[in-house]
């Protein structure tokens, strides 16, 4: 269980480049195996080319090393904060990808102006509130698990997967470090469409809420309608 | 015949993601074969990548499966409407690319600005009003159709093969699948040089009629002179 | 010679897709032997892929076809008609390349706010006035070509080797049909700087002349000391 | 150590075009061997593509050269006047990045808008002053060298990696010359990142410092814990 969730992180990471997700080779992937608590990251500064599975580092939910010969990102604490506060959440990725970046550079949330928005993120991506002096001096990346936590302001994390770091840039998690990779990638095209869309309607603030929640509701939850039916 | 289009409608679908039309695997192309009134349509929420000819679903024009195994599209209520609209269009693409899908979000019509956009569309390309919530709520994908009709306001559609979905992004259509793939890429190029002039000239409004008329019309219509002569 | 001619001209059409300056197929290239005044164009509407040596049309100094089985570009009348104004070119490029067709449908000159737009062009690239109705109805191509001479202003064509045809887009050109080709990247790119510097400092108007003259003739004529000395 | 100096400085320089930070063929690599004072640098005018490491002049601190068949880079006197101000830096990068030359053309400093920002520079990065005429007749180049050391204004060159020369472009600096090519790629990232958060938010001027030196000192200097533990 834990070889595969490794596998799955580091795949996961390696996609991060590929996908124009990664400027700098910033960004780390995780994921959770609830049943031991056990969470598997990127180890820190590690380029993604030659990453491996044996390099993905396994930590406790404290952020301890539990297996893994390599140094663990240096945004541990942030993760394992994340896991903490949404139980329900399988994976976390954090990125700077340029859109969503420039949103939490400007301090200002990603409203929700339109469907693609809406497929992906049941309301507008909320963003930080400033850290004090000293959560930055004393404990800095788990303080940013904190108000990325405050941020949601008790929304369902599965409906809002994501938030930004004001003057950092986004975490974005779901079901599975692979649903958390796909809404990094949402995000960051909802976040360069929103950019556009201000500069054209400087004005505009969210879409109609029973849109919003139309598309929303079409493709996730129990009377989701898209897609081919699933399996049992 | 019917197996032609549905290779026509595969292929004209595979190429979207290579065109950039398809962010986020969003997008959806369609044919319809006029004698038999059977439109062919992707199936929902399925990989372009792994898309094959027999995938594509054969529906009425009301939207009911007549062949195919997969589900089709959730936008085949719109898809079917446009071709009882318009009874001059032979297929019909739908994009979430980015800069049209801006100026749907941002609820404005994209101007027609220069010769780029004429040889295309003879006119601006229109932005539709809100749905209702009764309409989203009961019907959402015809009514959505029907608001782009209303768009249109009597243009002829192949004069005009575009308009936009308010909150949500541009429907396109032409004379065969092939076509209404290309005047996608044109609506997108034509949709981000325009969100730049709009930058650099914010008052812009409209080319002048004549000028936008003569690029038109040198390209379309009996009068045409651009290309070469076609064999009879 | 003609051959030659015809051989650079293909090239340098097939190279406009690859450079990103032919958008939608739009764009073409013209080289002039003025040795016996022929000018060799793209034909018509044929796709660069496609496009070999012997397709390039010849026509005369009024655009009357001497060679070639196609129709040359609806744009000849304009190519010929910049031939005959400015006797140093041996070269010209069209394109709808998107930050200069920006610049064009907004009827802005593009300013020379830097060094790199005063490698290549030694003032601000111009547009032209509006045509009149009657010449968009009766010679709307030639009519193009007269106005993009006005724009010069008297200006040496190879000092100020672009000018923009306004609603419409840049026409570019050299000594050469190749350094037409450099000379409408280098457009492009500066367009595109240009855009970005005037949402910075919207009220930008142009760099200091004495540096925009150092940087031209720092690369460009007599004294340039830019490059390894030719060989003689 | 010459010749590993000519291959490490030939490898920047062909690598400068991949990372997209050459538009036009402009920019150029150079690195510098302290023990002897010898400077490797590009060519003036030769293809990255063509470059091989014995085309790589060297000169000496004056710009003069010592070794090497061809003329040195039209920017070598901007080069050697910043190795000389700039005892701790190694390798030298000038390109006409188009995000970074806006600023430039702007003639405003890029701010430390983001954490992206602080990992890099710990500190806006500043723009030159203008050149006074007699400096852009007399010594243009070296003059050039002169106000970008005005313009780091005493701060330590490797905490403050990067000057804009106004109306031009960046020079980027660090330890060696691979570091500085890391470096101007970063810039390129900041000062896009930059421009989309002016555009939202046009009053933004600077992150808090506290959490700029928190972003700068874990990845720099003595108490950095970013990455893997070096071996000693």
């Amino acid at each position: 269980m834990l070889e595969e969730l490794r596998a799955a992180v580091c795949a996961a990471n390696r996609r991060l480049p590929a996908l124009g997700l990664a400027p700098l080779n910033f960004g780390n992937a995780s994921g959770i195996d609830r049943a031991s608590s056990v969470v598997a990251i990127k180890p820190s500064g590690v380029d993604y080319a030659s990453l491996r599975p044996e390099d993905i580092v396994l930590v406790d939910l404290q952020g301890k090393v539990v297996a893994g010969g390599l140094k663990p990102s240096t945004d541990t604490p942030t993760h394992v904060s994340l896991y903490r506060s949404f139980p329900s959440i399988g994976g976390i990725v954090h990125t700077h990808s340029p859109a969503a970046t420039s949103f939490a550079q400007a301090a200002r949330p990603i409203p929700a102006l339109g469907t693609t928005h809406a497929d992906y993120f049941n309301g507008p991506v909320p963003v930080t509130r400033e850290l004090t002096d000293e959560e930055i001096a004393r404990n800095y990346e788990e303080a940013t698990g904190t108000v990325l936590k405050e941020a949601l302001n008790g929304a369902d994390p599965l409906s809002l997967p994501a938030a930004l770091a004001v003057h950092h840039g986004p975490f974005i998690w779901g079901g599975t470090v692979d649903q958390a990779v796909e809404n990094a990638c949402a995000l960051e095209f909802v976040a360069d469409c929103a950019l556009r869309t201000l500069a054209l309607a400087p004005a505009m603030r969210e879409m109609p809420v029973v849109l919003r929640q139309k598309h929303f509701l079409r493709k996730h939850g129990p009377s989701a309608y898209y897609g081919q039916k699933r399996a049992h």
